[in-house]
């Protein structure tokens, strides 16, 4: 069997000719990363601040499958929360009594371990989940999903194996769901830490920390350095500037460089030797206001897709409606595409304009309205539960006669119709 | 100078090896009308339907340009409305008063010709725009640029020239706007006329046409064959079905082949040949209920980023505040990322906390707001100014003594101060 190298991002050429080689992201995190020291300046440099990003990703998957569940292009939804690690604490007020099933990783190696449940505060007390802002989030995304109709029943949250864990994060939890019998993860939790700053400070020119002041000034040593640019100026040209910031940043970094006779530096793919003497380098007394730090980044990072597929899949049931099997979503109103259905009984006699009236008024109140004149009453009414609206009104020849006018609202869930006055919809919806 | 082809799609390559061809679409519209078939399931087969889709597309362009007007990936939101052309009206009443700034094609021939103004009812009555449904949506647009702050003075709706006219369109106008002293297309709005889905219907397997009843049912003539398969099947195997089946669409599209005395189909890729009195051509005269049509489509295509950039670059201007050259954006209240800054004359004296504690109920109301009490007031006020956040609201001394409490509200454009009661803020921003 052959085997060959595989890269699971999209290649392309940019530009004429061959072009530049160029990838689609693989994740849109690391966007939000390289652009740093441009968006900590929106954030006037302070502390904490949390930068979103929705869109799409792209992985070469080798067998996409399973619907929606694994595929090649996807929506992913980010926060990065940039935070003081020393000083920053999430209001954990907001969520301490949200109740989160844990599946940690104790319990996994544990071959009877079942989730447990507990308050975000426990969690964070008894410290089965490490760092309280992942605990923060797994509370805010627990109220989230709960909102939006995730069944509640095959939904956990699931601590990373050691051997599991992404090489930039100290500790991950995974929110995942049951679906069609396998659980599948729907969002990521991950505690980063300074890991992608970090890199990207070590191989830019821009600078990735943040300036913090102290609450007192402090006497420190600095080691600084002075470089003879009468002997780099001649010797390296118009390389010399350079050298003389790339020495600066060694003094601060790795002052024991200085200690040999030589200083090595690549600069442009080329090795350049710096006679130590002509560094000029000392170790001085400074009063220091503050200093650079590299912030940590907690991240919830959304998977839309697997979102929507696991609340349409929840959604779902069948059940018996007069002596008829029925198929229905079970949407809540906050996700259903069609608030309500507005039905003529006939479409005849005038009802069918009495109708289209009512649909009207309620558009313009800002409601998700399909009107429907097609076909037996009981047919629209299943063409609907089929699609999860959550009301049908329905108008018929009372709705003519009465005054004030009333209509039959139907309920999804337990078909049970009642008379209601259209003056008052607009509430009831 | 060598001369080599140039696609300006970007191409990739999907799966693994060297995978299938795949390229990142260079409009959003083909999405849609790839997917007709399934898309006229979902409106239930029912004239007119719209779909309306937002995402990126990308086009690898030789020369990037000009900020956001020329970029390799930009974001298109586009319509594509399905009508029936022979019944299908727009509702003219809804616009039939706004006013258009027309440059014609006839205008444009002539060298001092202008824009024209008009009404959407006059332009239609004069045939300046051709067809009223792209009319319609001139003036549902122009209403909408109006709203988020473009610059009337400095837009326009140009028609395309006849050469300039893409292969697909009948007729054509793009929304333009003058930014830096160019005239840069913002929209275009087509009439597509059956072009598109009239290729994916001779190309597919899919049927990209409707079914239109007719008031009364027709007599009319049907071409049919009636393949003999006792032939069919021995001489043809397994492609006798897909033989079947494009003989009855032959007979449909094209009868006259059947004079013939061969008849000639290419069946995955191979030529085959089939006596025509194996085919049983004859001509029926059935009642026909209705017949199946193609529907034209209106498109209008918003540029997303050039649009934002316009209404950056209308907003921007300097003026002279207390002897100070000052920048603003005279952005629009519905379009500013922040609707109102709170700011403490000081942060001390508790200003702080009682600003941080108004901040936080605008937020709570649903407000984009922003808190700083980093340096002087006036420094705050032109960082607000430069960002076009429309009101500032400054907490001071009097806020704390008086009862009902007031504060100071600035607006961005007159910079003109008053006091306002705390309570009706919500009422005034």
């Amino acid at each position: 069997m052959d085997v060959e190298d595989f890269n699971l991002m999209f290649e392309t050429g940019i530009g004429p000719g061959n072009g530049d080689p160029g990838y689609l992201r693989p994740e849109t995190a690391q966007g939000i990363f390289v652009e740093f020291p441009q968006l900590k300046e929106y954030a006037r440099n302070q502390l904490p601040f949390g930068i979103t990003q929705i869109g799409k990703a792209y992985r070469n998957e080798i067998s996409p499958r399973k619907g929606l569940v694994r595929v090649r292009e996807f929506t992913q939804a980010e926060l990065e929360h940039f935070i003081d690690p020393e000083e920053d604490e999430p209001n954990l007020s907001r969520v301490e009594d949200v109740e989160l099933k844990l599946y940690s990783r104790e319990k996994q190696s544990n071959k009877d371990g079942e989730s447990q449940k507990m308050t975000v505060e426990e969690a964070v007390e008894e410290e089965v989940v490490e760092s309280p802002w992942i605990a923060y989030y797994l509370g805010i995304a627990k109220k989230w999903y709960n909102s939006i109709g995730v069944d509640m029943e095959r939904f956990r949250f699931r601590q990373h194996q050691n051997d599991e864990l992404s090489h930039y994060a100290s500790d991950c939890w995974d929110a995942e769901t049951e679906v069609d019998g396998d659980w599948i993860e729907i969002t990521g939790f991950a505690y980063r830490g300074c890991y992608d700053l970090k890199k990207h400070n070590q191989h830019s020119q821009d600078s990735y920390k943040l300036f913090k002041e102290f609450d007192e000034p402090e006497t420190v040593e600095r080691n600084t350095v002075n470089p003879d640019m009468s002997y780099l100026g001649p010797e390296f040209g118009d390389k010399a500037d350079e050298i003389k910031s790339r020495l600066e940043k060694l003094a601060e970094e790795e002052p024991e460089a200085f200690n040999q006779e030589k200083i090595k530096l690549e600069i442009e793919s080329e090795e350049v030797e710096i006679p130590s003497e002509k560094c000029n380098f000392s170790v001085e007394e400074v009063k220091k206001s503050g200093e650079r730090i590299l912030p940590h980044v907690v991240e919830p990072s959304f998977g839309i897709d697997r979102i929507v597929y696991t609340v349409l899949a929840h959604a779902y049931d069948e059940d018996q409606v007069d002596d008829e099997r029925r198929k229905l979503l079970h949407l809540k109103k906050s996700v259903a595409p069609t608030e309500v259905a507005v039905l003529p009984l006939m479409n005849k006699d005038g009802l069918g304009e009495k109708a289209q009236e009512i649909a009207g008024k309620l558009r313009k109140k800002g409601f998700s309205v399909k009107y429907d004149d097609a076909g037996a009453i009981g047919r629209r009414y299943r063409r609907q539960d089929e699609v999860g609206t959550p009301i049908c009104i329905t108008i018929d020849y009372e709705t003519l006669e009465e005054e004030p006018e009333t209509v039959t609202v139907r309920d999804r869930d337990s078909t049970e119709q009642e008379r209601r006055e259209v003056s008052k919809l607009e509430k009831y919806i």
